[in-house]
């Protein structure tokens, strides 16, 4: 059985990564994706993905391009420390045959939830703005998809950008409070998770020896993202933020620990603004689902992810998309 | 070698097992007590705290009622289902044969850092707004003392009265924020070792079967707060708060981890208000000290402080100090 999935990313090296494992699903049907301004601006992710889909073998998946600035402030020019200056690591794609769709991306998921009521996974990996524009445009959009699943955030562990505050939602707190607060079915993949799973050295050297071009191109995206992971880690990796959110939102990575418990963002103008708070005082006792919260947090998975991402992005499957590019 | 210490606290079960604590230190001098608002109002913290030291037999040392009300607000009444309505559990202790010191907190705390300069370590184990009122009344109090060691916030824990704020500071983060942001040695206490190191059953038999009064007179109090914490742990059981701060004060409890971070208190109205912001962004690579920063995180503590607290409220030298009474 197949799974409709809207995709929202603001590519950038792991959004990269993310997209690849995401068409190497064989139960995941990707019906669009949106771009949103976050590590590079949301005209550029949107040029990363064409790129990128045209070597993944998947022209035929419709790019929106969506919101260059966040709510309430303009974007500031992204991460190029840490994503390069076009947002995968300077490696050059050749250009794809086709362009955006026309539709803004909150458009293209208001049309896609109402093609697929109730069925619909939206998983995002950049700054919310752009479900928050949907919950604007839509307001019945929380009953109309399956689930929301977002890389963002830090629930126990330290922030990104802030001792406290991940970019995602740093980058537009007032979106991510509208997400979380929609109703609809929530599930954070917060840095808490994130961190904890790590592409190391012979993980990348896997990539760069596979036989399709896919995985090759990662790799050569990837040499800037280690690089900047040097001072976090203390060594060359790289965290595997957003491709551990798709693996989560399709139940290809199964959480340990992923209670139901309430959040809130912190939209204030102080130290914490842009933290996502998590209830989770509740963990003395063993952390039970609240009755009413809508947002799972994703603490811990037992399982090696950098393994099952590796191999998943070196299969047969993904040669074979790859070679009807 | 002995250290002149003065203790601020808002008494408190917890705190009166800290000051039992403290007092069983042969090498702590015990040369003065403020009270502030919090588990109790300062007045009765003072009563509590006086009937105890009588218990103790340390009539000696004096104890000052420091502040009824925050910096910026009024006191609400304390926390009678955790410590009970009189603060210690219902205990009825004797009451003292004198009463309080006639100046204030502040005061106090600054005429014992004058008579010892350099040398007088501050321990507070309730809201901070006498510190911060010392501070106010003795803008030289920083170069004055050695240390401050506080029982308050949570750096990657839960909060206890909010999901990311602790009670003693969430209070008065305003004080807490002087405090940490005064430029003397703070180490923080925070919950993230607090609830690491639980009192249980079997170490409050002993007590109450101890041969002495105060160790018997500490274990009457303790059920109160054994019942409360038996929703948090689910069991009848205490986490030691506020003698786990008496005890890396005086070095007889030594951290594993305790970085010294940059701390900054959300003073906000916002969802974080009263979070003790520290800037833990470096544990990946291990914690290493921050160069500028000024206070210290305890996080953790590999030591069994339930024991040794247990052992130390039921030796001999307490023993002698309460014949002494």
């Amino acid at each position: 059985m197949s799974t409709p999935v809207y995709f929202d990313c603001d590519t950038g090296i792991d959004d990269a990564l993310a997209l690849a494992y995401l068409v190497a699903q064989p139960h995941a049907d990707l019906r669009g994706i949106g771009t949103v301004s976050g590590n590079v601006d949301a005209a550029q992710a949107a040029r990363n993905t064409l790129d990128l889909l045209a070597v993944l073998g998947r022209d035929d998946v419709p790019v929106a391009v969506g919101e260059h600035d966040f709510l309430t402030h303009p974007y500031d020019g992204g991460a190029p420390h840490v994503h390069g200056a076009n947002g995968i690591g300077g490696a050059r794609l050749e250009a794809a045959d086709r362009t955006v769709d026309g539709r803004s991306a909150a458009q293209l998921l208001v049309d896609l939830a109402h093609q697929h009521p109730g069925a619909l996974r939206v998983v995002a990996v950049g700054p919310l703005t752009n479900l928050a524009r949907a919950l604007e445009l839509e307001p019945r959009l929380p009953g109309l998809v399956a689930s929301v699943t977002v890389m963002g955030g830090a629930a126990l562990a330290p922030g990104n950008v802030s001792p406290v505050a991940e970019a995602n939602i740093a980058n537009d707190p007032e979106a991510a409070q509208a997400v979380v607060s929609a109703g609809w079915p929530v599930t954070l993949v917060p840095l808490d998770v994130t961190m904890a799973h790590v592409l190391e050295q012979a993980h990348l050297d896997r990539l760069a020896a596979a036989g399709q071009e896919a995985p090759r191109v990662l790799a050569s995206m990837l040499g800037q993202y280690f690089e900047f992971y040097r001072d976090i880690f203390g060594r060359a990796c790289s965290a595997m933020h957003d491709p551990l959110a798709v693996a989560v939102a399709l139940g290809t990575a199964v959480p340990d620990a992923a209670p139901r418990v309430p959040v809130v963002v912190d939209t204030g103008d102080g130290p914490g603004r842009g933290q996502t708070i998590c209830d989770l005082r509740g963990r003395y006792r063993g952390l039970a689902d609240h009755p009413e919260a809508t947002c799972r947090v994703v603490l811990s998975l037992g399982t090696d992810f950098a393994e099952d991402l590796t191999r998943a992005l070196t299969a047969p499957v993904a040669a074979t998309a790859a070679a009807g590019a």
